[in-house]
């Protein structure tokens, strides 16, 4: 099924305590998501850069050979999005060194018309009325999942709760989920975003894993045990990549279901936990999808007890 | 097989943030993990308190009617150790109101001689000097687990060390394993425990459940996600009750194999999640063996994806 991601791309400076400081790399919601879905199936990418971006930057997009570009505008005159963050020592917390927005404070790209037939949507973070535009070019969605963050729970809730009646699923960060149900209990606060309209509520814990919080069950996953961590930007990005991705490539009548869904979670953990790994998508460019399914296959054999 | 355990039992107060002030409780590691472990087999208890026990109490540990009190010891004109404790909002985090010692600043009880040929040990958290001894009364073990905590590793590194020697497994907090080893990443840490002796090392996450780093494998294992949290004291307790409490009960031939120690530790996730859900022991003292197998199945098909 064809699957359509909306995001951002950036030029990433990133600090870490182990690993050091790293300038100029790829980056952004919609780049990690892209790459990490290219895994299972043909993403089609909308987002914009300005005509900064670098040159080796489209090489490594291009390298991602199932990734569709049709849909990534080069805008004369504008600036690529920039963003630095700085990693404390306990790799769960991060600081925002600077933020350049650029050409995401202008006019949002526009959806191409060979992809208004795409049948899977992932609204990657952006501000809630970006989004809701996006969802709106779409006609013929089988799923849509909305990812979101802090500040537009600050400054956008009541757009945020509008687009949550409108599409399928949720993905957001426990002290989001916190932030915007006023609930610390993951399941309590998955329960009460249901309530707005999703069917499903993904609530990500970093290295501790993730909720499932359906309409019709409720699931925790714990992340995929490793030591190489070297930067964790990008996490939660490859996760919905490897999340959706398998979604789409599973198909079947009905996608947002809770074995659907909590199959296709398994599979996000996979693609994140190599992510970090690396910087950028230095990894994710090292690996095959042999290196996948071997990882998946232990962390599905580790998980199976009780037999 | 025969389950030996010895620890604390107290007299404990607990403020909640939901659930208020509940003072006068029964506590202690001891009776959390007998009454946890006394779900799958019969716990043989060695611990002491004072002669000002309530007898209300006594009731209470004798209604968990496999565990063997022969070890218990009521010492005339000695204080039952008392602790007091308050969780912030956020549950995971708790600071102690007051510690009176009373009986444990005496000398240890001893293992009676009808214990001496218990074949399984779980040496619940005190000082490594008093848990040493215990171990070396007992002489035809086949599987001995250890707990411990920050104050040990404060002040008795040494002796926790040459203790560590001597088991087959530790069982301790995330926070405490970072303190010992000076590792954040669990699975660093873990791996950098087993080179003092242990086949396998449990780091319990709290509401992130925990990682198994042995020998021979690595495991990652949710909590049970639950709305229900009222008070978690005993959690890590009755979660390593339910742990060696399968362990004896399965028993086999290597009752220290990874596979051995991952499927027990689902049971004590399970038994822990209902712990949580009330003050002291009164959830467990309300469930059934057939709660605990319902909630284990759901647990164990939870995790079951891939297939």
């Amino acid at each position: 099924m064809s699957l359509l991601v909306t995001g951002t791309i950036g030029i990433d400076t990133v600090e870490t305590p182990d690993a050091g400081r790293r300038e100029e790399l790829l980056g952004g919601s919609a780049v990690y998501f892209c790459a990490a879905s290219s895994f299972y199936t043909q993403p089609r990418l909308v987002a914009v850069v300005g005509d900064d971006f670098p040159e080796p930057f489209m090489d490594t997009l291009k390298s991602f050979e199932s990734v569709d570009l049709t849909g990534l505008e080069v805008r004369e005159g504008s600036k690529t999005f920039r963003w630095g963050g700085k990693y404390m020592d306990d790799m769960d917390r991060r600081e925002t060194l600077f933020t350049e927005l650029g050409v995401l404070e202008e006019a949002p790209p526009s959806v191409p018309e060979s992809f208004k037939d795409s049948k899977v949507l992932f609204l990657a973070n952006s501000h809630p009325m970006v989004q809701l535009g996006m969802l709106e070019q779409c006609s013929d969605l089988d799923l849509s999942v909305v990812d979101t963050m802090d500040l537009w729970i600050d400054i956008a809730k009541p757009e945020l709760t509008n687009l949550l009646g409108k599409v399928d699923g949720l993905v957001l960060n426990f002290d989001e989920a916190e932030q915007y149900t006023g609930h610390r209990n993951p399941v309590t606060a998955g329960k009460h975003l249901l309530e707005l309209g999703p069917r499903f509520v993904v609530i990500k814990k970093g290295e501790h894993g993730c909720i499932l919080v359906h309409r019709d069950g409720i699931c925790a996953m714990p992340a995929y045990p490793t030591e190489h961590v070297v930067d964790p930007t990008g996490a939660g990005d490859s996760f919905a990549g490897g999340m959706m991705g398998r979604l789409a490539a599973r198909g079947g009548h009905d996608l947002g279901s809770f074995e659907s869904i909590r199959d296709a979670l398994a599979h996000g953990t996979i693609i994140a936990s190599f992510n970090v790994e690396s910087f950028s998508l230095e990894r994710m460019q090292s690996i095959s999808r042999k290196d996948v399914n071997d990882r998946y296959d232990q962390f599905a054999s580790m998980m199976r007890f009780g037999e």
